[in-house]
């Protein structure tokens, strides 16, 4: 079930950076280069895989951008919140 | 310096797959899982960082798109042309 307007607002004060896109969420992430970038990515997909829930990834040279939404709700649920803070928690030490 | 358009076509019909798309040339590659396409896009890193030229990268699930032009020049180089066929030289085997 999607979040609804309340619980998704609630939802992103807590997560820092990330913002509304469409039906979605997605934060932009900048590294100091290219390298950086790509194990930052290696750590997304391994918590991914873990929840068995997984972004779209932009990889644009040192700037990931990761989207979040249930395609099969049509929109942000609890399992898109649940690993954005999961990757935020994981991974905030190097990004900016 | 751009290829004109005489050797762009040229290399797409050596690239099989890639097509334009605006100033760039792209192509879409689908594997079986999340995984697998992490894989593949961990062996394009290793190229590119050896060639010092990236692609932009999309990963949606368990298809990735590589895009590529040369920024500086404003469109396709051979640098674009030599990565992409590097790129599928490497590996062909494990795509579609």
């Amino acid at each position: 079930m999607t979040l609804d307007e309340a619980a998704l607002g609630a939802a992103l004060t807590r997560l820092p950076g990330w913002r509304r896109a469409g039906r979605a969420i997605e934060r932009t992430y900048r590294f100091g280069d290219f390298r950086a970038a790509l194990a930052f990515v290696n750590r997304v997909g391994e918590l991914a895989e873990r929840q068995q829930h997984h972004p779209d990834i932009a990889i644009h040279y040192s700037e990931v951008t990761l989207t979040l939404w249930s395609h099969d709700a049509g929109g942000v649920t609890a399992r898109d919140v649940k690993l954005a803070e999961a990757i935020d928690a994981y991974c905030q030490p190097t990004t900016s």
